[in-house]
């Protein structure tokens, strides 16, 4: 790397900004949600066909080499022989992330981490092609099929194929709610594709990607090196109690399933404030049968989202929360079953990849500080097969999977540059032989 | 009362339990739920019309004379000419109830009442015709229009518009959820009457119903001498916080209404356990927006159910939780906006007929109790223009409102056979002039 280019000229590469937000845009104003800023393309609709239509097209003008594996997942990479010289490894340093978006989403979540990417081999094609740059390896763009999970669950689901983490034919046979196969969805679509899967494995993965919460901006850090991301447990209680007369019954005689759910929210947040560091609890679903104003309820259904980045302790959540639970519905008269709808355990990324990220940003004046993803990315999987880690910008209020979804253009083009050079340092980087250091057991449910 | 009769001859009288619970399951019959035990007869629907046509068609066959208000109530009276000898009193004793039921309702539920009034009358009239009693006024058995308000709000409606609480015209405009009025359904339906609004004070009046609760089951009594209808008080609360995702969100921002709205429930239950006594709260709805399992909610919506046979004990609960919101909002970060949805101040009934209720029941050799009712009754309503009080009957399970409320068949009979010597008895009882001893102040909310 750096051929006719002096380490100055270099660390002065930077992205076209106003490109990455005119395809930004471009980009959400398919399935845009009429009255506001934000849009619509689940996973394999007309309106995720249309958006990958737009960004084959773009892909196709910068003259990348394009493959479309099953699952529908698609990678770009530069030629080689349009890498400045001749590459001494044809194993690409990859960037992505999904183009799918929630049903009320945001024109941020997923998009950015794909258009960053191909703003970034724009960049350096042009650089490459100005004489001022070459490559011992190339850069590879990728989406992949379904992450958000809102159409086919689970989440994360074209990059689980990707690494091998599900068989492919039991993907494609995966339904919606209304019955529809992903096989036969990309077959209607025209994206089931040739390449296999499992797909070949990076030489190093990185993702860009709105925080989706309000760590960054309550800190005012405009870039986060991400660390990993944190374990997932989903489980969904329903407490059976005794439906009855709000007047007529005395309290001594009620077995009041909601009694018991709100003990659970209470006992939640004590258990995510006694715990600290990472820890975090969420009763989102709390539905009460019948519902009615003068009826105690019979029944009452409602989700405990617990994560953290360190196992044990998420275990140990588990273990303190189902406890509980036994013992309030008990001590209400009350009964109550539990499932399991997710569980992932955490995911910790390359100490090296990281400290690059981190590093990086500091060196291109950006603050920036460490933190652990509290979502899913598809940068978790792909950790399974080669060194990876993300960079993360600030979101506005915090706030994702909504149509307001917002993130300041000068915090898009600092993050995209922090991905620019991170891959540019990846592709000159030897790794060892791989480490694996995470179990790597996936649960999901259903 | 009792020519050519001794007492004991008629303290022997008894209903015809066989009649009672024939005419019970006849009329339950109508609007029956297909499965079930259970019946829906909303209001001024063709299934209320043919359980109305049905009951009237039982009152013309006793030859009562029958008039039909402007609200749609009914009122059956024993004509003068068949009280077995001179009336020294035209005004009668009343007892009645609702045919109306909600729409996953009981047999039992109002039809109880109406059909042990009429079972009471037939007995009566049939001594009468025996030449075995006389009666120095007439019995009357009422039916009033929409007592469940589960069509149309207010519950207890007729019974208002019957004592004057809510003007004829204003209740004939009340619409149902698809924009029927009460005029016009009274009108399509027929029952559409001419006697005046509000109608005529009864000399006194005593309404047989279910419980509706456990507290009789539980202590293995027969018979409630029911002292007064509990203070009602709903309030409804909107708690808004900050949507946010489960995952990325730090425990210290975020602001949870869920969470508000948990405390609020645990609060209400403490409350309640604290002021002991009569005072019941009830959580009956708690509806999160958006009701995601990794989404923080945004909003809450929840009601609280106060009840209390003493109003400035219930001011006080309603003050207290009122504090507790605002307080437990304020720590969350959280906004909150209530509003009433409905507030009766409780109401005390005559001591003098709550005394002979218990005294009859206990001469029949029935166990009875003193108790408030936790649900209101049109008796509530009739309280405000004669002396009143109502006869409970035991609810197995304490279940109603359901298709499962049954009362045993040998409890049905006992608490016809107090609500007749009951009946006899005041129809005998001069009071003096009447004195108000209750705030007759009633809000209802929409």
């Amino acid at each position: 790397m750096g051929k006719n280019m002096g380490p100055g000229a270099l660390s002065d590469l930077r992205i076209d900004g106003a490109r990455l937000v005119r395809r930004l845009m471009e980009l959400g104003e398919i399935g845009a949600i009429p009255g506001t800023d934000g849009c619509a393309r689940l996973a394999l609709t007309d309106d995720d066909k249309a958006g990958r239509d737009l960004v084959m097209s773009w892909m196709r003008e910068l003259g990348l080499e394009i493959s479309i594996d099953g699952i529908g997942n698609a990678v770009a990479s530069m030629p080689l022989d349009r890498l400045g010289g001749e590459p001494t490894s044809t194993i690409p340093v990859m960037t992505g992330s999904h183009i799918d978006t929630v049903a009320t989403g945001g024109k941020y979540d997923g998009n950015l981490g794909v258009l960053a990417g191909l703003e970034v081999i724009e960049t350096v094609m042009a650089a490459i092609d100005g004489g001022s740059l070459s490559l011992p390896r190339p850069l590879a763009v990728a989406w992949f099929t379904d992450e958000e999970g809102a159409r086919f669950p689970p989440d994360m689901l074209g990059s689980l194929v990707y690494v091998g983490g599900m068989a492919l034919e039991a993907a494609l046979d995966i339904t919606d709610r209304d019955g529809a196969s992903i096989g036969n969805e990309l077959d209607r679509i025209g994206y089931r594709g040739a390449a296999p899967s499992p797909g070949p494995a990076p030489h190093a993965f990185v993702e860009l990607h709105i925080e989706q919460g309000p760590v960054l901006e309550d800190a005012g850090i405009r870039i986060g090196a991400v660390t990993g991301v944190q374990g997932i447990s989903w489980t969904e209680f329903t407490i059976t109690g005794w439906s009855a007369h709000a007047g007529t019954t005395p309290m001594q005689l009620r077995r009041d399933p909601g009694l018991v759910a709100a003990r659970i929210n209470v006992f939640a947040r004590e258990l995510a404030e006694r715990f600290g560091g990472a820890q975090v609890a969420t009763c989102g679903v709390v539905s009460h049968t019948p519902n009615l104003v003068n009826v105690v309820p019979s029944k009452v259904t409602m989700t405990v989202d617990l994560r953290n980045t360190d196992e044990t302790t998420l275990q140990q959540a588990e273990a303190e929360l189902l406890a509980f639970v036994k013992q309030a519905a008990t001590d209400e008269g009350c009964t109550f079953d539990h499932r399991s709808l997710a569980r992932f355990e955490p995911v910790e990324f390359d100490e090296r990849v990281v400290a690059l990220v981190e590093s990086t940003a500091g060196s291109l004046r950006h603050s920036v500080q460490r933190m652990p993803s509290g979502a899913g990315h598809d940068a978790q999987m792909l950790a399974r097969v080669c060194p990876t880690a993300m960079v993360f910008t600030p979101s506005v209020n915090g706030i994702s999977h909504n149509v307001t979804e917002y993130t300041e253009p000068a915090d898009l083009v600092a993050g995209t540059d922090v991905l620019l050079h991170t891959m540019l340092t990846l592709a000159a980087t030897e790794f060892g032989p791989r480490v694996v250091t995470n179990d790597e057991r996936v649960e999901v449910g259903t």
